[in-house]
């Protein structure tokens, strides 16, 4: 399965008092992945968003296995485990020097900025993902 | 079920450019809700981390059906869906005017503050809360 | 002077590994008290963006003088000390337990929602904080 | 004066529903700015805190000039302008394709992790940061 790495540094801000990342921004590292990996295929969310079209998470599966701490360089695995006409799906894992720290299923849908209702991604959108699963 | 109910206000801080809430800041309001169950039942969390005890969230599965949006009053319902003697699992759904926006079952585990391994919780709380189960 | 206050209950989202509370969050917990104090003169954040006003912040100068840590439950103390036809300045005090832990003073700029430009507030509501400054 | 660059990008989790860049979020940015200089320098603040030192912010002065958009791609332009044998102050702006958008003064101090008491920084370090001072 292709993978995407995405480096994430873990500052001040990402920690609780338990002196760990606190759970709910290992999600916002994830998303910064999924960015990216958009970006590295060549699409900007911005100019998705002036055509009209927004992903939203629609769920979310996270198992948190080990805790990530200050400072750390964590890696942000993502790989796309499936894609319909309106969705995506992910599977994405946070990783410290080969040790596994979350992973979680991310799917995402596809709207219309406006209505929030599900919409078709761009064809040329759709095939570069598809292309993306099938090189695994 | 017995439901703990606990209001959550959007604030800037919560949504994103999408004009909505922000998907990680959904796990923040459940957390909030958690504590104060547990605040309702008599225990404070930084009185369990002097004992030793802290809980930590092991896994999240949640389901974003609409979004929340700006100055929104919300709803955190919160239910006790099983306890062992080291977990508790909740379910957990954010609603706004009778509307599930989201919903989400969230499973801790009960840690010793230094080592992060799993520990018992004390025999008060873990009567209190399947007590908090039967009532339903 | 009169002043508003604002109860706000720390929970581990707004907590760091150093054990108290993130430097930035204090912005945030002072923005839920401005909007607070808004919305208690009479005035939804919401309905003024649809009438085409919105504050944003133009300076802050906060001083951190004690941390505030998890599970406390502190109160911002807001008091106006000036405002304009386009701008309003505040006093917010982060108190716990009589212990002042930071103070700032915050500059918001009422703007126009689309050009970002400067814009007369509503007179009603600059009338309004002018009487709240000299009951004072 | 010599400056250190830090390039930041704009995710969906630093904006908020005005569609720009929350304002508390441009201190996260200067801090993970402050973080990579001292990193630079060849000090990093989890060694520092195992020998007991930790810096804390203790005063920030910062106008917001024009608001960042998600996306963007930000220079974060961090400047040290006084150092003492227990404090640091830093100019730090932040600023999109030459155009400033934020402009802060922030005062460190050093402190002692366990009783946040004021401490002397490490002499090699206070020397490092002269040095970085005079360059310019």
């Amino acid at each position: 399965m292709k993978q995407f790495h995405w480096p994430v540094r873990v500052y001040y801000e990402d920690t609780d008092a338990g002196g760990v990342v606190y759970y709910a921004n290992y999600l916002k590292f994830m998303e910064r992945a999924r960015t990216e990996w958009l970006r590295d295929l060549g699409y900007e969310q911005d100019t998705l968003i002036s055509q009209g079209i927004v992903f939203a998470v629609r769920r979310v599966s996270i198992d948190y296995i080990q805790p990530a701490r200050f400072n750390q360089m964590l890696d942000v695995v993502t790989t796309v485990t499936a894609v319909g006409p309106a969705s995506v799906t992910f599977k994405q894992e946070i990783v410290h020097e080969s040790t596994h720290l979350a992973e979680a299923a991310v799917k995402l849908a596809c709207l219309d900025v406006k209505k929030f209702r599900p919409q078709k991604m761009p064809d040329s959108l759709f095939k570069e993902i598809k292309g993306y699963i099938n090189v695994g």
